[in-house]
């Protein structure tokens, strides 16, 4: 592997090409979710396309039911580890325009960062990635098979990749060994961060109804079942007195918290009268035996997102109203199946819905399974041992509580060991107006990338 | 007490003349919810004034916060009962005016219906009470002493009768032994309808909140407590798993079910498989022991009016709400204590309301108590005796689930017994365009009232 002082020599020589490179990338107005931008997203995907094909990489621009997937091959020696790549190349919308201090596509350097769309979320990230390949390429040092996927509907729901998958597996094209992905943050800045899951995500939405119309409260009160009343004792039956779900089946595929992943999740910093002040309630949610961030990383949950009946304006209006409905989507976890949790979801909601009212259950939609790693896996190690070196404050391995259902994807459909490092900060206001992306986690980013890809090019396939 | 025959041949002889008076009064605009017809009010309530003092009433304007309320006292022999009336002159705005045939305040004869906004609630019941009196009157046939209470505010929530109470109990004017109001509906053209019970009422807001902004449901799913899950749970402590309301203490005042009562109430017409389908669901709410007319008459309800929280728009949005509200109204029944009952439920809540969130009440308001009457009652049996001399089918008892609180508070301060019996038809539109009143209904309406004031008027006061 090589050292980090190569690297960083390397990053001090080049640094200034490489931020014009990502300034080049960042032009383009690449959002996916405005058909206006689509050219746009087709012109950003084929310069990356060139991009790669000069750095020596096999090309294509696969087309998808969306915008174009990038894929680009790169064989390395038989016996080493196959490395696949997911980023992307698609960017949030920019509105509202007039709180951006510079123009969201005209990248500008203030103080120790750049600003533009996509500045971190994912061309930031992606541009050191590319640029650590193209480090080891030129010293004829990449000894690793990699494999780019970068997609352009991240930010729209990656229907295009999603899709293709069935075709790229078989293919051959999505088989691997390690699946590295960039597009997380870390907890502080100079703090190294491995996201060691992801939680999956299935929702729905559940409607009581079968009253004709809103009734007056005294002359059916007491009659008729309240569809609002019983859409909430319905809702009460998901969870026990203890926060724990009461779906039946619901925990199959939830294993016990490893008790050295519980000890390093536990270790990343979390603090309950931090997260009071910051949230305005303190962290007592969920399943009780268990910490905050063990709930929020290796438990399920079912949440309600909304919960709508009747009357909402000012004062009282003493009505019985016709029908209520929630939205329920639920955090899976483990091996949990995303289709079967789904549909227990249902069948309780079915058996418990009150009689003399109807259920209707509609936009049921499975985002995707869990994404769990564990600290024992040797890729998790190897990438331990690699950003020991770049940081003095110990590694924070983080069970995140969100979901990229594509990664998990990628991941089910591949058989690849997950590798999640990113270098965001939650300073960056992706999504937001005036993103930006630290130059100096940018340079991290590099140095991470480059030790760990020359890593994977000294060790044999059965090592990772 | 007089015969219908005379009370008959009386109507028969001043239709046209009542009829006359009956649109001169529904030509005041008096629509208490718009200050633009205030002056209209008062001008209607000079009018009642100046019509009563020419039928021999000692009449006073009294001001109150509101519109003014129409006092007028016959005083009668000192051994017969007091009767205390009370009415409306208000009527409830005319939107939308498009929709009406004929003008709202130019009433208009079509058939056997006379359209007018007030044509029934309740200028159209005032009116023919107002006749029978005159009717009385100009055979010195009146013997009772009357005491006329016509408001101004009725559609607007009686704040100015409500609030001159105390005063009008003072001064002795509230005192009385039976409390007329013509204000209520017959179940059916024809059939003589005495409304036994109207049930009490409070309300109230409840918020669960403390959460600073709607949260990632990932990130924070499983550490928080969701505010929307949590109300549901909140709701579902109100009532047991019989539909029986679980809040201590609620049923306080409510009384077993007179079997003569409940024979009379199940009497009434009313048919599960009707109902359902005019409403569209069963009758299957409530206390699973009772049939839904006892439910409805004789039982306390608790019932969600309102539940928002989150997202209600299409598809899925993944947040946990930072808050959730329910909207509450009480039926109250019996001799429930609505200041009681509503303290009990505040109580409730509180008592049960998670941890981690913020419970916040508002909006409490306490309506009224309940009236309910029993058929052993000797003013309810003078009425039937009266009212089965008006109609060949069966008297029907109706024990209703709404509530008039302005009667009950006036039934509570003077003591009297109320005596509810109106001619109003579902087919009215009150409240709607084109309101009417059946001229037969009306007419029915003179003869009951006639022969009732008739009959009080033959009674000694240990009598009624």
């Amino acid at each position: 592997m090589w050292e980090k002082e190569t690297c960083q020599q390397i990053y001090d020589e080049n640094r200034e090409r490489f931020i014009e490179e990502w300034k080049e990338f960042l032009r383009f107005p690449s959002i996916s979710a405005d058909p206006a931008y689509s050219d746009d997203c087709q012109r950003c995907a084929d310069w990356l396309t060139s991009h790669l094909s000069d750095l020596g990489f096999q090309t294509e621009l696969i087309e998808t039911v969306g915008q174009p997937l990038v894929y680009a091959e790169y064989k390395g020696k038989p016996d080493r580890p196959t490395i696949l790549y997911y980023g992307h190349y698609d960017v949030q919308p920019v509105d509202p325009l007039e709180l951006w201090d510079s123009p969201p596509f005209e990248p500008e350097q203030r103080g120790d960062r750049l600003y533009a769309r996509g500045a971190q979320d994912n061309k930031g990230q992606t541009i050191y990635v590319l640029k650590a390949l193209e480090t080891l390429l030129k010293q004829d040092a990449l000894h690793c098979t990699v494999k780019l996927f970068l997609e352009g509907e991240e930010e729209t729901g990656s229907y295009g990749i999603s899709s293709a998958i069935p075709k790229l597996v078989e293919q051959g094209r999505l088989q691997g060994d390690v699946l590295m992905v960039c597009d997380t943050g870390a907890v502080a800045a100079g703090v190294s961060t491995i996201t060691m899951g992801l939680r999956g995500i299935v929702y729905l939405q559940a409607d009581l109804h079968g009253i004709s119309h809103d009734l007056h409260s005294g002359s059916h009160g007491g009659i008729v079942k309240n569809p609002a009343t019983e859409l909430a004792r319905l809702v009460e039956t998901l969870h026990d007195q203890n926060g724990r779900i009461a779906v039946k089946g619901f925990y199959d595929g939830v294993s016990d918290i490893d008790p050295e992943d519980r000890k390093l999740a536990n270790a990343s910093p979390f603090n309950a009268s931090d997260y009071e002040k910051q949230i305005g309630v303190p962290p007592v949610g969920g399943e009780s035996e268990f910490t905050p961030v063990e709930r929020k990383g290796f438990r399920p949950t079912i949440e309600v997102n909304g919960f709508h009946s009747g009357y909402g304006g000012p004062g009282s209006k003493t009505i019985i109203p016709d029908s209520a409905f929630v939205k329920l989507s639920s955090r899976l976890v483990g091996q949990q199946d995303p289709q079967k949790s789904l549909d227990r979801l249902v069948t309780h909601l079915e058996k418990h819905a009150p009689d003399g009212l109807k259920l209707t259950i509609s936009d049921k939609g499975v985002g995707g399974p869990a994404l769990m790693l564990s600290s024992q896996s040797p890729v998790i190690q190897q990438a331990s041992e690699v950003l020991k070196q770049l940081s003095d404050k110990p590694t924070v391995y983080s069970w995140e509580g969100g979901s990229i259902p594509v990664v998990s994807s990628l991941a089910q459909a591949s058989g690849a060991e997950p590798l999640l490092v990113g270098f965001g900060l939650s300073e960056d206001r992706i999504h937001a107006p005036n993103e930006s992306f630290s130059i100096k986690q940018f340079e991290l980013g590099f140095l991470y990338a480059t030790m760990m890809l020359s890593q994977f090019s000294s060790t044999t396939q059965t090592e990772v």
